[in-house]
């Protein structure tokens, strides 16, 4: 079965390496302004939204150009054999929803959130692909419980000058630096790095 | 501060790496060999072992050769500001300590008694320095509870097969191909890989 990752998230890539699968990476562009605000809901919705646009994308060849050519010619061909992973990660805590910061400040915002407290982070996973000529999908989520120690205000500034937080949900990499703020956690390790691995092989097996 | 981290463990070296710790390498035989069944115990003995004979053999320069001269010109020299991390990690299930596997049955009697089952995970740390002419230490042990999928026999044979349990304490490692069988864990992840960063992080932080 070919696997299709629709993320360009390196960590979600790494990830995938990790336990020896074998995938290509597509993405394409897909409106994710969605009205949800219930974080289970909502990361399920993002991650259908990302694997159901590779998938169109797969089906309509030619109408969409993302430099995904020459891979597509070989998977239209074999396109009963393709599995598509989306998947979406948020942090929540005290009812709030963090993706990613937008600056500096933001980051700050959320370290000073998360310092001292525990706090939940969801991913949603979505597996699609094509069975007898039909969509064929499952789509779950997997939380995470996350407990940070009392960072100091120093610390806090300290860690947003590596730039580690820009780019992730929360405003930490737990598979970084960030690692040594983090006391303990509750549930799968990888689903805060970005993908639930346990639960997606599990799936992928039965898929 | 000059830390040393008294094991040859790549994985440790990339956990103290991976926070931003500058540190160097150093490792001395030392007997073992203890009489202890308590894994805590076990544990924090051996980690204070490992972390002494390192300690001994900064301030014993020219008794034993192990090819860390060089280094340890610059060490004695500013042997005040040392702190040493000596680690010792084992899995306990059911009573049973399992360190590594000896070959590959031993790993599969190991990988079989914790398919579908928790086990715990035992780190015992020790931190030394000399502090006014005198060895300074404290030694603590972290535990985080690691839950097992079902595995089928193939699935275990195929790992085996991957080399990936041969070196590493209960026959399996989280932080590889071993992540996809690993459902949950309840406490600090890096424990697991063999470090437990944020106690290590805290403890260096107060020595």
């Amino acid at each position: 079965m070919n696997i299709i990752l629709a993320s360009k998230s390196p960590r979600r890539s790494e990830l995938l390496s990790q336990i020896g699968l074998k995938f290509s990476v597509m993405v394409s562009d897909a409106d994710e302004n969605i009205n949800e605000v219930d974080p289970a809901a909502m990361v399920e919705k993002l991650s259908y939204i990302k694997a159901k646009a590779v998938y169109d994308s797969i089906e309509d060849i030619g109408v969409s150009e993302n430099g995904f050519e020459n891979n597509r010619e070989a998977i239209k061909e074999n396109s009963e054999d393709i599995a598509i992973i989306g998947a979406d990660t948020v942090v929540t805590i005290d009812g709030k929803i963090l993706g990613k910061p937008k600056d500096d400040v933001d980051a700050y915002n959320m370290l000073k959130m998360l310092s001292g407290e525990s706090h939940k982070v969801m991913t949603g996973v979505s597996l699609l692909k094509k069975a007898g000529g039909k969509l064929k999908s499952v789509t779950f989520h997997e939380e995470t419980i996350v407990n940070f120690v009392e960072m100091t205000d120093a610390e806090i500034n300290e860690y947003i000058l590596t730039k580690e937080p820009a780019d992730k949900a929360g405003g930490y990499g737990i598979q970084g630096i960030g690692a040594k703020f983090i006391t303990s956690i509750s549930g799968d390790y990888n689903n805060v790095v970005g993908l639930p691995l346990a639960a997606i092989y599990k799936r992928l097996k039965e898929f």
